[in-house]
């Protein structure tokens, strides 16, 4: 049985500013937190039906609450509420000095739709880039949208926040930076290295104005055929991160 | 000022049965709608407020209504409306004798996420891809969030829906069909076409049983490392479509 003190403060962290407050954020779904249960993120307590319990063995230092379909209902963030709810511990993952500048490291500027943030994790989970750094301006990853559309992913990419140009202006100088942009020359006929910051700009912005010197190469995906006006204007972050990153790796490990 | 009734019809149009019914969907948004107006598809009438009006030249034809941005807000589906709402006609499209063979068609299998669908139809617009063909089970083009995802693009791609095993075994058999398969093979190593049938499965099964037999070749996206086990288990349907559709441009058109 819920308390209305659990079920207010559950849903409570739907809002980023109780997030900060207490450092606590939900997962949804049997997939996602069966895949969070093996991760290094901490799960403080789980809510779920009789029978997800039974299907689970759940460590003791874990606190269970056995809760019916109604109740699961009630802390839900999704339409259709999923066997079980995870609550867990926000880890710190300030500590810039453990970033590998040996790999590609994604730089997002200001993306502000949780659905792009979620998949871009999971791009950098498939393509082994363990590091994204966020503009301080960018959609929380602890978002509830954001967790669910990771994936599990979540559980092992490592996301930043900080203001970017700051960022950018002290990282070694020989890390090439890439950025892609409309304006840019065609990624097929350009150096790409096994390292280096890939910075995506915002869903209808691009990338800021104050970044674009910072950019050493810029990156464009063709459209086909390249001559025509009569085409979609652009392609979606998220979409335009996949891509470059297939084509770093395909090139890097020279399929 | 609109009446309740139109108010009722406009909010109906948010299910397929009356969009079934009436032949008519709605597209929101000054960005959206002012490309549909360049288009073929048949606007029958706008809601706008003011200043939008002031700022567009519309047609005769078409029936123009001013609205207060409170108005606006009753019959828009959006979050945050946007100053326009334009109803349309639901093109026939079920004219499969203009299907181009000789061009890369994509055929997607129950896809049910309208953001995946949305994104699917502006990355064949970027790409080219004159043609999509859906299996009947796939989410509806003209549901308005996946009218609102295509960016515009809904213009320009013409997407077909039916029985896909009838459809694919009854195209000419010198069409390659192609299909993405987490039991495939690197993408980068196969020989791609200038044309055929790119077969996207749907967003948590896959390609459905009775479509595998009619695969020619099977295409994996390769995660980087490749014996790499605790990564993400597998790409977004829409991601896994984007890469695929730059690879075949790419090396058809050499790079």
């Amino acid at each position: 049985m819920l308390s209305k003190n659990t079920i207010k403060y559950i849903t409570s962290l739907k809002q980023k500013k109780f997030r900060d407050e207490f450092r606590q954020f939900v997962a949804e779904g049997d997939k996602l937190v069966s895949e969070l249960l093996l991760s290094y993120l901490k799960i403080v307590e789980i809510f779920a039906v009789k029978e997800w319990f039974s299907a689970h063995n759940i460590a003791g230092n874990i606190k269970v609450t056995e809760v019916t379909a109604f109740e699961l209902e009630r802390i839900s963030g999704l339409t259709t509420p999923n066997l079980v709810i995870a609550l867990l511990e926000i880890p710190d993952n300030e500590k810039f000095e453990t970033i590998n500048f040996d790999n590609l490291i994604l730089v997002l500027d200001e993306i502000k739709d949780p659905g792009n943030l979620g998949t871009i994790i999971r791009i950098a989970d498939w393509f082994g880039i363990k590091d994204i750094i966020c503009s301080n301006h960018t959609v929380d990853i602890y978002n509830p949208k954001v967790v669910q559309a990771t994936m599990g992913s979540i559980a092992r990419v490592i996301v930043h926040y900080t203001e970017l140009t700051t960022f950018l202006k002290e990282i070694p100088k020989n890390i090439p930076v890439y950025g892609t942009l409309l304006s840019g020359e065609n990624i097929y006929t350009q150096d790409l290295t096994k390292n280096g910051m890939i910075i995506i700009g915002n869903e209808s912005k691009g990338i800021s104005g104050e970044l674009l010197p910072l950019i050493k190469t810029k990156l464009l995906i063709p459209s086909f055929p390249e001559n025509n006006e009569s085409r979609a204007e652009s392609l979606n972050a998220s979409i335009a991160c996949a891509i470059v990153c297939a084509e770093f790796k395909r090139r890097v490990f020279s399929c």
